[in-house]
């Protein structure tokens, strides 16, 4: 089976697990249930949960125990794009060609969504413990709320919101690039590690990959908002010199920008090529996901 | 002591207790912490981490793997006043005569603040495996994360936002008060129980207690909005009618909700008294809430 074969599968079964999960349209709360079903029907590459669930496999990982991580770390995501289009964030209307979540059912459904779909991702989580009771499991929860909150994902959403409209230093955006980009993807690769076992300098190395993963992607978008066109993104380019929004490109130009992606991805790869435990796959889909051309 | 000195007392505990866990105001995230702690810092009663300890007491427990729960709880209470106040869903500017969170910090603030306090919730309430992993704590992480969502605060929440100028039944007001108002009572007084490992017997007579606790306070807040006076309430009355929101009051009658308030809180404390344990700061704290003035 080719990587795109193959990443298609996965993708079709991880699809298929969060329809498992998701809640019943019923009940006098039935609005909100549809609003957060939309919302996470929506699409997307569920990058998260499989970056989880291949991490989980290359540490020889094998159990059921990952499924409710890999639903809760979808749910965050989710959850953090419902509330980045509402009119008070980036009052985004569509997004991949669909009506955001506030645009068909309002604003406060739009707010409570989100809130009940961060809420539901650790309900799902914490139903983990029904299956396996330990250390393990107690720190993949350590690690989702960790990596999702205020020194994480929440932390950077915030300084970037802040930041619109103002220079920004090359710390400062590099803050926003690892909390709101690679923490969650710190959360999915640490979570898989942690649950099948991985030891502790196995689990920082892991973590320091999916860092890099997260910094490359951010980066790679900045080049290809300046570099490539609207038939190949599927959105309109040229979005953050509209927004007067301060990217890797602008600060460090396109060459440098590129020479950095390249020297980011290389280190990611060779730190994963220095763990014992090895999946092919997981590599070609890093590789992608720093390599891409939209 | 008298009940109200010992209240005063504990209730400036909770508040040193909060000031402990709250996040240090530094980072390029410094903001959005200050938004948090101005949210939380900004009074109230403390009830449910107050209930929460209380419970933990009657059944014997003395540890300190409570307080992250105590936290947890009142932060979820707090996030869900800040998402109330933004201008999409109750617009108040003020809440105990102090600026509402998002009227100082701005709309996206209030929205991130608030999302940053569910998760912090979370994230704290985690740290207790760190003091003690059991079933008892995974138990009451369950229960705070099922108790806050969409079978719990939030699914009566969003029943109550939808419910604004239309015709509510009786079933359905009952649903809300339960869901908005009980759920995390419920939540407070069973993780109480649970972590002091109460008998599955006894943690279900404690959320029929709390379930009673949360109906008869909302019952109460009714009948005062037609029969107190702003001087008494320090709110203005008669807000429900000049929103032409349904409550027990409209939908049964004053003299019925009298009766029911009373009713209610007698089955509550008849069961309360039914346990072996005892906790007579407890009763006295219930009564207290359903027979309030103010």
């Amino acid at each position: 089976m080719s990587f795109k074969e193959e990443l298609q599968k996965k993708t079709q079964k991880i699809e298929e697990l969060l329809g498992q999960y998701l809640p019943k349209e019923e009940g006098f709360q039935r609005t909100v249930l549809e609003a957060m079903n939309y919302s996470v029907t929506a699409g997307g590459k569920r990058l998260r949960p499989m970056l989880m669930q291949e991490t989980y496999r290359m540490f020889g990982g094998g159990g059921k125990v990952i499924e409710p991580f890999m639903v809760a770390i979808e749910m965050i995501h989710t959850y953090s794009l419902v509330h980045d289009d509402l009119p008070a964030m980036d009052n985004d209307e569509y997004r991949r060609g669909r009506k955001t979540t506030h645009a068909v059912y309002g604003e406060a459904f739009g707010i409570l969504a989100g809130d009940a779909l961060l809420n539901f991702a650790f309900e799902t989580a914490a139903g983990a413990f029904d299956m396996e009771l330990s250390e393990r499991t107690a720190r993949a929860m350590q690690i989702l709320a960790g990596k999702a909150g205020i020194y994480g994902m929440i932390g950077g959403q915030v300084v970037d919101v802040e930041s619109e409209g103002q220079a920004v230093s090359k710390d400062k955006l590099d803050f926003i690039y690892r909390l709101k980009t690679s923490a969650l993807i710190e959360s999915s690769m640490m979570i898989g590690a942690v649950l099948a076992g991985a030891s502790r300098e196995e689990i920082d190395k892991i973590r320091k990959v999916a860092e890099d993963v997260g910094v490359a992607f951010q980066i790679q978008d900045d080049i290809l908002d300046v570099t490539s066109t609207l038939e190949v993104l599927g959105k309109p380019i040229n979005s953050d010199d509209k927004n007067h929004k301060t990217t890797y490109v602008t600060l460090e130009g396109l060459e440098k920008a590129r020479e950095d992606v390249e020297q980011i991805s290389r280190r990611a790869l060779e730190t994963l090529d220095s763990l014992e435990y090895q999946n092919p796959f997981l590599n070609d889909l890093i590789t992608m996901l720093m390599t891409r051309e939209k």
